[in-house]
């Protein structure tokens, strides 16, 4: 038996033997004890503190005792006095093991474990992101022992990180000589290894020992939106998140859209794919200013989007996405330099990530909800729904999974909606309708306030209520169906029909009014008949290919449904029933993850294992063609009714009691099977 | 024992038995017979032509008759009739095995070997350059098996030829779709893969079957001049050849004075880099236009150059290369793409191998001749002496190899010489000069009659003889002294001294008129004073530099020596040792190497293998550092006269009887140790 002292650390409960000299930092990296060091015992980044607790310590068998450890050390003072450090800490890298000792690691020690918030539970990411940072003290060069600059600062990385030989960028290995001469020496590196054993990349040098962090960006491209999450690559924080329109919109609303526009007008795509990363640099530099940071620290960025979104950025045409057999360019995850794409805002050396797409309308969006919700690792059958402009459906439990993409429409989104705008504050995001009295309340992004609460108009401010986003006009038409101002078929009653003065006509048809706007000097807020017909067509598009999914895995019911949103939107679970968005199931069984395919954009720029999992997983899915699937149009007419005439909803009519009404006097004009459209 | 038929190959002899129906392009395969092909046997490419031999061959122990091989079949007749095929011809992949048979390779069916001409000896590279041409049939998209085009593209390059993963640049896979459908998913494709078991990068595709070839570049990259040689990449052949004077020389004549230059102006270094690159483009497109063919069909590029050089063409400030330690940014070979280095002209997705640097002064150049010349596999101690503006020098046997680079200034160039070009048509290249008489006779780049022989005007044509370039000043300057027309100490006697009227006054010194010009229409050529004295300084610095690395190894003599010179240059060994260029040694142990950079370039270019042995070898040398070193000065000095005052050379005695003169009537302002110059 080794007569070594016996090292235990807290709170992992991790023990083991080793020699009397050895470093705690040493000891615990052989445990595989959870501490922190960017500068690799150097003493200089003081991320691998430690608390020694001394003592009688009956359940771990051992006495601890301050002779245990070596004695405070110049290294130790010198950093304690230069930037402090609490009382009983001592340096992991600096404080060797004399005798049985119990070492604490504090919190802040650890390396850093990212919460990412889902509906079903609270997960922990492992920070393990591709880019990191790494202080070394590299050789001085040698007339007698010539080697490059760049070749010992990588020996230098190897023998302290085990990293392979660095490669890098010209216009990065063009700074390195006088950075490196600058503080002696000893020098920060941001180095990308985008995977086990794979090359190493310097991006980015300091002078010395480097304070600050770096960051990346997880980018959801949309067709409507684009969504941007700027994570602390340290700590995997979100610092700042934000949406901008996608500015091809101008080019067609939806995908199909854009692609026609590229078929009319040879060259378009050139056009679009600037369009969009134009856009991009834009959202960089206002996440970074928004988060007080300098875009050229933004290292990273991942990306997920749609198939067409996907060959745009990438400045591949999309034709060949317009028509069967709906050929990608290519499938595969993609590793690039950001300035491949043109991304001139983030670092000049920064790295790209593209997950992979699973088909050629089932895109790397998909992909990044099936990383965030991983159906295929459940054991009862889960539908994901991701509601965007092309919705991503997925079912699967661990024996399979499914997916397709169905072509909603802008409407979830805002679009489309008279009064729609997207998730900002000012927008209407909750609604409730009285159902006796028929007058609406709501709540609007900005506030915790209820429309009818004291203190609203103030808590609105200056802003004013501008419109509803999409999480609001999903709840609007369900409520106006629940109260009965709006029949199955989607009609809206006129005032005399429905009693209320709130339905006003329009034209041949009726509109009910949410908000007239005088309170608080803003615009009069409706929903209007046409916005009823567009959010029919979506959840038509929507309900449709869940149903196909259900019908290709031989099943008409599953176990739950999880409804992922676009940026910002919580969809409620209750009013996506009423509304007749997703399959019958019990309330309690449904639940909302937020924004799942930027959620997925987050874990794969966080952890690169993220990346190899889901380049494996989207193998495994089975891609389902809602375009040339003539059931898919069928489920799509019979699912146009609010809620659906052909279904029987036996979960559904437990929590609500749908009044029976009917609009319908001149037989209506607009019903049945509009033309769906896909994008 | 097998009862397989017997399958001989010649004139290999390589034999082997197989199964009936194997086809003789899979036998060869197996047996590592050298038998070419593109189209992966699809009887498209012709490559693998095999010509049967019928008869008994006792020798071989067979008799092989037509019975043996399968019957012609439609796919040759189609090819015979499309393209034709010599009698007797069969396609190897389609003629399959079905008794014992003695098969033929002709020569244009063996994979390309190249032959490198050097002064020794006459060597064989095997043809396998990183970028090669694969024709291979893509299967068509299917909706229900989703994949990439890119990735199908992939699959197939991996099952006919068995290359790992293919990667591409973006903007080669933005034309990959419609490529692929041009011509019914049959194509073919040029990949990059620069080391075995690396990563294959796509480059560039072709619809269908292409006829044509892809081309390199081999760039020797000099202080004063930049030549490339543009090689097939199939053949190996050399298609045009073409130099241009590096535009840099306008920032400084020498490396140093560059090196300055960038000191004194910051910035400086950026525009050297866009000069030498400009140039790189320029020469790129001007061998292209020569070879009629396209520029965009360069998809390789591999370059040679000493350290300052190396840097500039980097974009790296080669300021740190003029102070000790002389630290390199980095001394590792590079694999880059061509447009990280601005080198537009060349195909946009084309790859750039640059060889490794040795030390701070001894560069790729100085890798590229190690591994023309290879000194570390010599059983004999070589001197291998690369002239230029730096000249590389290399001594070693294989125990062990030295470098050093000696600053001989552009001289040897024809630069600083006040009749000097560059070697090109109208240079005099090759100097007699009668010893009685005194009179001299001369031959041109462009003819092969010497000045005094019939038609020789004619033969000159148009141009005239325009002026003197590095090999002719050389002869020149040795013929002067060995006709009595100049002292050891380098002066130039005048008419009366030396009793020929050819010596003139010029100012206080003379000059030697080699050619009056009258004749031909062209300019008085002379070689001045001053001329003599750049010449002596020249040599000086390049004896010194051998000098230093005999006394390194420990030795005062060496077994042979190896001249290389640059562009177009072929040194007289005579001359180069009556001039005192190099240590005294036997005449015939003297060879001339011409552009061994160059050629080490073009081997980099067409095997990969000696890519990898480059970069092994470059960790074997021992640099010796000129710069730092007392005696390099010592015997730059000691080296002045012509031949040197202080060594013996027996050696020389033989060959040559230098007459005993002196001009030195007022003591010799010019002579002794002007301070040299680094360059």
């Amino acid at each position: 038996m080794s007569t070594d002292p016996l090292v235990i650390f807290t709170p992992s409960g991790k023990r083991g033997t080793f020699p009397v000299g050895t470093p705690i930092l040493t000891a615990a990296r052989q445990l595989g004890v959870d501490l922190d060091s960017v500068c690799g015992g150097r003493g200089i980044c003081s991320k691998c503190q430690i608390a020694p607790a001394y003592g009688d310590f009956p359940k771990h068998g051992v006495v601890s005792q301050p002779e245990a450890l070596s004695e405070w050390n110049a290294v130790e003072e010198r950093y304690k006095s230069k930037r402090g450090l609490i009382d009983g800490r001592r340096l992991g890298c600096q404080a060797t093991v004399q005798g049985d000792i119990v070492v604490d690691v504090p919190p802040e020690s650890q390396v850093h474990k990212q919460v990412v918030r889902k509906a079903a539970s609270i997960r922990e990411i492992t920070m393990d992101p591709a880019t990191k940072l790494y202080y070394v003290e590299v050789q001085e060069p040698d007339m007698h022992e010539p080697s490059g600059d760049l070749e010992r600062l990588s020996l230098a990385l190897t023998d302290g990180f085990g990293l392979p030989p660095l490669t890098c960028d010209l216009r990065v290995l063009t700074t390195l000589q006088p950075i490196l001469r600058k503080e002696k020496w000893s020098v920060t590196v941001a180095v990308h290894q985008g995977r086990v054993g794979g090359p190493a990349r310097l991006l980015k040098l300091w002078p010395g020992y480097y304070e600050g962090s770096i960051y990346g960006l997880a980018v959801d491209l949309g067709s409507t939106t684009i969504a941007a999450h700027l994570c602390d690559l340290r700590t995997g924080d979100v610092l700042t998140s934000a949406g901008v329109m996608n500015p091809q919109i101008r080019f067609g609303e939806d995908l199909m859209s854009r692609v026609s526009y590229v078929m009319m007008n040879p060259g378009g795509d050139v056009e679009m794919t600037k369009a969009v990363r134009d856009a991009i640099n834009a959202l960089t530099v206002e996440v970074a200013s928004e988060a007080g940071i300098e875009a050229d620290a933004v290292m990273e960025a991942v990306f997920v989007c749609n198939p067409v979104m996907h060959h745009l950025l990438l400045g591949i045409d999309p034709v060949e996405l317009g028509q069967a057999p709906f050929a990608l360019g290519t499938s595969s995850h993609m590793e690039l330099d950001a300035r491949d794409l043109d991304l001139d805002a983030l670092n000049k050396a920064a790295q790209v990530y593209i997950l992979p797409c699973i088909a050629g309308h089932v895109g790397a969006d998909a992909a990044a909800v099936a990383l965030s919700e991983e159906p295929n690792l459940s054991k009862d059958l889960v539908l994901v729904v991701d509601v965007g402009t092309n919705a991503e459906i997925l079912l699967g439990n661990t024996e399979k999974t499914l997916a397709c993409s169905s072509p909603t429409g802008p409407a979830f989104e805002g679009a489309q909606i008279s009064s729609g705008q997207r998730a900002a504050p000012g927008a209407i995001e909750r609604v409730e309708i009285d159902p006796v009295t028929k007058t609406p309340r709501f709540r609007v992004i900005g506030t915790e306030l209820w429309s009818d609460e004291d203190g609203f108009t103030e808590a609105v401010g200056q802003g004013g209520i501008t419109g509803i986003c999409g999480s609001g006009i999903i709840e609007a038409v369900a409520e106006m169906r629940m109260a009965g101002l709006m029949d199955p078929s989607g009609l809206i009653g006129s005032a005399e029909q429905t009693g209320t003065a709130l339905c006003i006509a329009e034209g041949r048809t009726h509109a009910y009014v949410l908000h007239d706007g005088r309170d608080v000097d803003g615009p009069l807020i409706t929903v209007t008949q046409g916005d009823i017909r567009a959010i029919q067509l979506a959840k038509s598009a929507l309900y449709a290919g869940a149903r196909l999914l259900m019908d290709e895995m031989g099943v008409d019911k599953v176990d739950r449904v999880t409804l992922a949103g676009a940026f910002g939107a919580h969809i409620s679970p209750k009013h996506a029933m009423v509304l007749g968005m997703i399959p019958d199931v019990p309330l309690d069984k449904v639940t909302s993850a937020g924004n799942a395919a930027g959620t997925g954009a987050r874990i794969a720029l966080c952890n690169v294992a993220a990346r190899r999992r889901i380049e494996d997983v989207v193998h495994e899915i089975h891609k389902v063609e809602t375009a040339i699937e003539p059931k898919f149009q069928e489920h799509f007419v019979a699912a146009n009714a609010v809620p659906h005439a052909t279904d029987p909803f036996p979960e559904l009519a437990k929590i609500v009691d749908l009044p029976v009404v009917s609009f319908n006097q001149n037989a209506n004009r607009e019903g049945g099977g509009r033309r769906r459209r896909r994008g």
